[in-house]
């Protein structure tokens, strides 16, 4: 392959994000010189195909950054505090998928479809949203480009892909337990997922009563969107779903917009698919979203609470692992000057 | 057992909703001359047991009703509609768990722990909420009376359970079939539901664009809480959970409301079990809800996008079945005078 060529490593590779990073870079052509697949010491040895290839997967170490143009993290946010800064200064530019460097005034936090020019400003660590807040962001920012959004109340049906692949394997094995009628003890998740659903997983802050997931998605919004003066009221709850999450948003704007003229901007919106079938009853949902790049977004219409007209109300619906987490960072790599290199 | 006790009626005895009827009039030793168990003709010749006996389920027949005191009615709003007006002709009180009569300026709709003087008003017919209208307002009351709420935004989480008893069922066989491998082809939902999602299953106005039970539970909240003023928005979701809906409340209210305030109202409420231990994330959960009287409310915080402090967010469950539906009748029923007969 040519020389001019990205060197792209992955680390995280074996995780539910980091299969589907690799299935991103395959589907999209991503054209890469080679491709390194970091995991932790437990997934060592394992091999991962790619592009007709066998690849190893590697432990990561201080020094394996060492050639690599693009690295796209997604191993929590402790392993990127630690490695993120060597890659970095081993002449990669990062990307990274955990809530490590997010809301940090000198890393972009990018989803393409809204700020892609932030992308450039990198000084070496460009930021994946949390996946909540870039479902979110992609059918809020065609509306907030146009009539300005003020305030957003939001509830949301999480899936367990959000927990990770260990969450899926236990959502299904909880399920199977039930249905045999078998007692089954939560392993990862710290509620029974079978049948049931719960209030997310972060902790809740004593002060404001906030859990960890919904401050997250309120100051990403703000800071994707470039507006600060954005309210934010959202309630993050784990359904069990597998891979996809849903978000009913209720939205207010600074002025009257009528559904029409939103679904007119929806429609025309980069990554929204419109899904708003009144007659069949057919609106977004996760499992129609799975495995889909877009945002599915429905049930646009006037919020009947608020008698100003300034309000709307939608439910919408993305692949968490996809525009969620990795085909987000990836369509981020996409953006970048060639080799990877961003201007620094 | 003695005269003055009064003759019960069941309508629909074998569905989700009468199976739950029966066991309520059972565990609350609810005392009756005797039971008379109907549903449809599919039914006839089954037997339930009730109070140690087995009762004949019949089919319905216009004479019915001849010598039954009290009518509980949960077969639909079409019966209903034809069979409540000859039960009441014929001396019986109806209660009513359809939506036919709930809007009827001349029926009350009744939540004991909300509305119970309204009982006496009854010409015959009292009408048992729609069930996320019960679950929501046994949490929104307390809050109403003490600080007024000018505003609801909601987001459901609806079990199969308000779809019936085949549709608990459809739940369970599409997710076993999911976990399978196999195909499954709705037969009672419109959508897939393992591990799935989608806007409730009743017709979209398509001029609002709020589906039927969003509507219902709108007015319905406004009616039992006597509050015509109240502007509600909310969207319906029915999710892979059996038997217990949660919902996410945004409230509005008149004045200053501290999550502190809103919590001692709540402690004190009938109906209510506070269920917000942030140390351990632990909050309403529907698996924890099946089976009980109480509906579980917590999440109880301050609205972060309300910096005037008038709104607060709480998430609640309730068992459908229960207090969303059978629990709710039998504690009109118990609040009826001797005999069922209120003075008409």
């Amino acid at each position: 392959m040519s020389a001019s060529l990205p060197r792209v490593a992955i680390v995280g590779a074996t995780g539910a994000v980091g299969t589907e990073l690799i299935a991103c870079l395959q589907q999209r052509r991503f054209a890469v010189r080679d491709l390194k697949l970091f995991a932790s010491e437990r997934s060592s040895g394992k091999r991962l195909a790619f592009a007709g290839q066998s690849l190893p997967v590697q432990p990561l170490a201080e020094d394996a950054f060492n050639g690599v143009d693009i690295a796209l993290f997604s191993a929590g946010a402790t392993r990127s505090r630690r490695y993120a800064p060597l890659a970095v200064r081993a002449g990669a530019t990062v990307i990274d998928n955990s809530s490590a460097f997010r809301m940090d005034s000198a890393v972009p936090l990018v989803v393409p479809e809204v700020n892609p020019d932030r992308i450039a400003e990198n000084r070496g660590i460009i930021a994946n949203p949390n996946c909540v807040a870039i479902i979110a962001v992609v059918a809020l920012w065609p509306l907030h480009r146009q009539f300005g959004i003020r305030r957003v109340i939001a509830a949301t049906y999480q899936a367990a892909s959000g927990a990770g692949a260990a969450a899926m394997e236990e959502l299904r094995d909880a399920t199977r337990a039930s249905l045999a009628g078998e007692r089954f003890e939560p392993r990862v998740l710290q509620h029974p997922y079978a049948f049931n659903l719960f209030s997310h997983d972060t902790a809740v802050d004593a002060v404001t009563g906030s859990n960890e997931e919904e401050t997250k998605v309120g100051r990403e919004l703000r800071k994707i969107m470039c507006a600060p003066e954005l309210r934010v009221s959202i309630t993050c709850i784990r359904v069990p779903v597998l891979r996809a999450h849903a978000i009913a948003l209720n939205v207010e704007f600074e002025r009257e917009v009528s559904p029409e003229a939103a679904r007119e901007q929806l429609r025309a919106a980069e990554g929204v698919r419109i899904v708003d079938h009144v007659e069949r009853n057919h609106f977004p949902m996760p499992l129609e979203a799975s495995g889909q790049g877009d945002v599915l977004v429905g049930r646009i219409r006037r919020d009947s609470s608020d008698p100003s007209g300034h309000s709307l109300s939608l439910f919408v619906a993305g692949d968490q692992l996809l525009k969620g987490a990795a085909l987000n960072a990836v369509q981020i790599a996409e953006r970048l000057p060639p080799s990877g290199i961003a201007p620094r």
